[in-house]
């Protein structure tokens, strides 16, 4: 594997990240996926039909209760190998920087990432859903169930993503 | 303020936490919202038209070159009010019991909360959004562009909440 992914690019720029942290987190199980090397990952989960797991841990066996009734799931995981200093970012797929809260890209502040997941099958404290594209042994965060009041907004633009085509 | 979100109600259920925390996070701004008090605020974000704020530290400010194309955003923040320890739940909507991971609940071992909005305006650090329910001072930990490729599922379904009406 190369040190790609903590290098800077030309473009990009970096600011002193705080002192300390001001909250902490738990990981409550892994997600566990075909891929292995960060290359090797689909660009986009919707590119993607595998069924990946996701485990979590027995500790929170009880809070898994009801799940199995929601076809959707948001998943929240921490991109544990990104750098978290970067501000502006050039993305390989645009060429020209952009503001990290402008990307969905794993550098940023806090690393969390989130995806919506289809929900296939719940056995145990094992979920299978499609619709993930992060490295075997990601840490999970969060579960949540997808509210499509709420969450699903099919007519939101990303306007400087468009104009590239 | 009564001592009510920190209690626990019949036919709840909690575990003891980890030792120790995982990872840690950096509080990147702060979110205005007009509701000081639990009670006050919208059980949900689609019944108010609010325009709140989302303030991020200027420490990040290149960060959101961008950000001001996108009809859309998701919006992570911290509910640090509440408790990490709950897995069963019962929502006074419910009556019931269910699984912390199949709630949206503030009550879950990482307290992040992921909310849609609608972009309004950004005005150097500070961006005006309608969609947010939450405390005014909630600790904000991320911005990420709404993608509907990805992001909307429209016939999305959470049957255990779908079974009460």
């Amino acid at each position: 594997m190369s040190g790609h992914p903590f290098d800077i690019r030309p473009g990009e720029a970096t600011v002193a990240p705080p002192e300390r942290f001001d909250a902490g987190l738990y990981f409550i199980g892994r997600i566990r996926t075909p891929w292995t090397r960060r290359e090797d990952c689909p660009k986009n989960a919707r590119e993607s039909g595998a069924v990946c797991s996701i485990e979590t841990d027995p500790r929170w066996a009880q809070a898994l209760a009801g799940v199995e009734t929601c076809t959707h799931l948001l998943v929240l995981y921490w991109m544990d190998k990104a750098r978290r200093d970067l501000v502006r970012q050039v993305p390989r797929h645009l060429g020209e920087p952009r503001g990290t809260f402008a990307l969905r890209s794993p550098a940023r502040p806090n690393p969390i990432a989130a995806s919506v997941v289809r929900l296939v099958r719940v056995s145990g404290c094992m979920l299978e859903v499609v619709g993930l594209d992060c490295l075997d042994g990601t840490p999970l965060l969060d579960l949540k169930p997808y509210f499509a009041s709420t969450d699903a907004v099919p007519d939101a633009v990303v306007g400087h993503a468009r104009r590239r085509g």
